[in-house]
């Protein structure tokens, strides 16, 4: 007769992060944050847990991907626009000189943002940016924008939410550009969802109630506006915070400062060869005072190139 | 030997509501969205059902008792301010002169909303809305306040979430004064709550993060406001909604032309005895425009005093 083995499966619920000292630390914060015999136990209803988007969830280079969006979107409404071909910023869109929209400055770039994001109801728009995530590829990968995520932190928010985390997105990045997308993609529902945002309005249309969208700034989801954008959205402060840049350090501050038990985990870009490699003099995702204050806080300092033996899903 | 019986538990989901047209109607309307194998069919993440609060879930007269709650404020904060003793309306407060806080209209109410909402940290806040729905009394049932909230519409939200819908509120009412105690009460998360809101600052005060709440309106979540609201933080058009007011009339409207099946609720204050009894005349809670649209349109029109069986949980 054949003996009788036991059989212990014991998952690894990170496979694509190295063993290490931060993957250490991850699991080691969810266990002690959800065995009720320990003093820092955190009741599910508390597990909030927050992370930024761009460069945190996926990539951000060569520009921030809701960038290109914009700049595919003025192309495709250009022939409605014939005096665009002697206005900046969309002249230079137009003729691709990247020099000319980057000294049209953060008020030209929101000019873009408005315009193209603007003047449709919210279901056109989300049927626009469903259609482009669909379709767009990115200049390096030649892939969708959407498969440049990063599956070590794909696998964070699974295991996460294994532990009965409420996972939230906290992006500067526009709310309306994100949902369509990122609720198949990281499994975080639309309504966990935060970012940035222009007005909207309710009319009634030839008889149809539609929400209008209007070119007018209605929150910025970006430094100081994080934690604001975390008390009006979720109304809890988290126990744990993601992020890569010195826009996410205002919500890693906040979250440190709670009465429980926290988490702050900085992803540092040192890989320029899967992906790349910037932090201080980066002009997208700039990571300086973010980078200082992690060091002296002891938050937990991912590095790409060692931590995470995946970078992408297809990887 | 004992027969052998077959026992069937068929537990009602609605034991508050009487039997009729409306609880026919909302269990048909459930069954129906549920069944994978109707044309009608709505999957889980589409099932987002939505609430007015006032009126809807809990009481509303004879006033709304967040008015209660400011009035309670400014006599707590009075000491510190003896000019108010000459200035409307917070005379009109100290001086329990109902008329005249009235007569200071919608701008002596948003100055008396701000005067008592600001000036704090939002931990401070949330403290002080914990202590007072603890301690204040209702001044005709001297109950807490959140006692009084519909059995019926309890026993609603349970259905619903027990049939995978998420339950929203969205309230005219101030977001931070519901979230400190709804959530326990309806069993709806502090995330899941939208209402209104004044601006909120972000700083380190003596090297503690802060959320400070400042005297300034964000957003009003009321009429026009509640479909901007949905959107806003729920990111999908409901197909379920509740409400009692002309004030609910735009969200109804919104969710009545999505494109899946849905249903518009509206409680109608009947009950004159055990509740109050009042619509198209009432400056609380006015029902004239939306009762002749719920006519019209097919609506489900709760009669509070035909379709329940029980009010309030301590009936
Ligand atoms: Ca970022
Ligand atoms: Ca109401």
């Amino acid at each position: 007769p054949q003996p009788i083995t036991e059989q212990k499966e014991i998952k690894d619920p990170l496979p694509s992060w190295n063993e290490g000292s931060n993957k250490t630390a991850i699991i080691d914060f969810v266990n002690v944050v959800t065995d009720d015999q320990n003093p820092e136990y955190v009741k599910p209803l508390d597990r909030i847990a927050v992370f930024d988007n761009d460069g945190t969830l996926w990539s951000e280079q060569p520009a921030y991907f809701q960038l290109f969006f914009a700049i595919d979107r003025i192309k495709a409404m250009a022939s409605d626009h014939p005096e665009w071909n002697e206005q900046q910023p969309f002249k230079a869109v137009l003729e691709g000189d990247m020099k000319a929209l980057v000294a049209s400055g953060e008020r030209g770039l929101i000019e873009l943002v408005m315009t193209s994001h603007a003047g449709m109801t919210t279901d056109e728009f989300e049927q626009i940016v469903t259609d482009w995530i669909a379709t767009a590829k990115h200049p390096r990968f030649d892939k969708p924008y959407n498969q440049l995520v990063y599956q070590p932190m794909l696998e964070l928010l699974d295991y996460l939410r294994a532990n009965e985390f409420k996972t939230f997105i906290v992006s500067g990045g526009g709310i309306e550009f994100m949902r369509p997308w990122a609720e198949a993609v990281y499994g975080i529902p639309k309504d966990q969802i935060v970012g940035s945002s222009i007005k909207t309005k309710f009319e009634i249309k030839e008889g149809v109630p539609q929400i209008t969208r209007l070119p007018e700034l209605d929150f910025i989801d970006d430094k100081e506006g994080k934690p604001v954008g975390i008390w009006k959205f979720i109304g809890r402060r988290p126990i744990f915070c993601g992020g890569n840049s010195d826009g996410d350090l205002q919500m890693m501050q906040y979250t440190a400062s709670g009465k429980y038990k926290s988490m702050m985990l900085y992803v540092h870009h040192t890989d320029s060869v899967r992906e790349w490699a910037y932090d201080r003099q980066s002009h997208i995702g700039q990571f300086d005072k973010g980078l200082d204050e992690a060091k002296a806080n002891g938050w937990n300092l991912v590095n790409m190139k060692d931590d995470w033996n995946k970078v992408y899903p297809f990887d």
